[in-house]
């Protein structure tokens, strides 16, 4: 059974989504047993309690990065945590942190990389006009958004899409393939070859064409 | 009844694929007029003279770029093109040339813009190891691969694929998203708005859905 700790900042709801696919033992092999915020006010803080998670907000007012960031390992620690689940975190990490925690950060974009890394991934993506978009869970270095690509999903681009009705249409694949990436994570299906992942095969086949909404559109 | 003028440097199958929809009926308003070519031994050169298209090889030998693309848009213009469609055309235009076919000369790339742009995208594709890839139809501008997308495809990266297998897999649309685009393109449904494309939605909702194999591979 692997430790999941997990960082948020808002309200968590890719958290949520990984916790209700434990709940329901689609994720049968880990349980979050900590989960850490920079803010207070984290909707997601409150879905901790509520589900007898220990939760803390790390407060990071007049810290420098790495002093920060030595909290929040301290606190991992502390916890015997396995792997990091980034959901929705709202800091760069530092180099020391990807360091302490190498091959066991994972996060979750709202663009199919390579395209649209940094903030506001789904208005670059309509500004740049493509026809589809999608999520991207991946392991964390220390380039922004490049670590090895673990699940992707994808997602149509309407013409009438706003900032809002696209990152809804994304969001909701996150909370699909986030889950499935940690049970694989966590199955040990994920080898990292040439800083490229494999998954066998089968497991691909059972679960990538599930979570493209393209499809259930069409159905 | 719009005019087009392809341009290719192999065995043409995009071309092909756009003449054999335009025979069908798929795209009703537009043909093909002439085929140029840079490579004597095009393929695509005895496809068109198949089907009774004129088709040239224009000989860039010892013709610097500028030299060159003035012999193809005296050709083009000699035939009245209205559209010039590149169909694995291997040559980077001028400048002068896509001035003077501006917003009316389309591209089709074998990826997901603006991801991996360039040669040998399928490889990039790999080595960057997404799950999914995709070819993308779009207007060609001054910078490589980046004008305005019309259609994209999307297809699943296999964890056994090799750059052939993708490569196949991709292609596969491209032959349904190239005669798509020019069908928009030549029923006039395409118009370029803060340099995206906007298609009426209730085109995209009738043949959006039906070109992606990740749909395909789920019935």
């Amino acid at each position: 059974m692997y430790r999941l700790g997990v960082l948020i900042s808002g309200r968590g709801s890719n958290f949520h989504s990984i916790l209700e696919n434990i709940k329901k033992g689609f994720v049968q092999n880990a349980r979050i047993v900590v989960v850490l915020s920079n803010k207070e006010d984290a909707g997601g803080l409150k879905i901790a309690k509520d589900n007898d998670i220990d939760a803390f907000f790390i407060d990071p007012k007049g810290l420098k990065r790495d002093e920060y960031d030595k909290l929040l390992i301290d606190k991992l620690k502390e916890y015997e945590v396995d792997f990091v689940i980034l959901a929705g975190f709202m800091r760069i990490l530092s180099t020391g942190f990807i360091e302490t925690f190498k091959n066991r950060i994972l996060n979750i974009h709202p663009a199919l990389l390579p395209s649209f890394k940094g903030l506001h991934a789904q208005r670059q993506a309509l500004e740049a006009g493509v026809k589809f978009a999608g999520a991207s869970v991946h392991f964390v270095t220390d380039e922004l958004d490049s670590g090895p690509i673990i699940v992707q999903s994808v997602v149509p681009v309407l013409s009438d899409d706003t900032e809002d009705s696209l990152s809804e249409r994304i969001l909701k694949t996150e909370h699909k393939i986030y889950p499935l990436a940690v049970k694989l994570l966590t199955e040990d299906k994920i080898k990292i070859k040439n800083n490229r992942i494999v998954i066998k095969a089968d497991e691909i086949d059972d679960n990538f064409y599930i979570i493209n909404p393209v499809c259930d559109k069409k159905e």
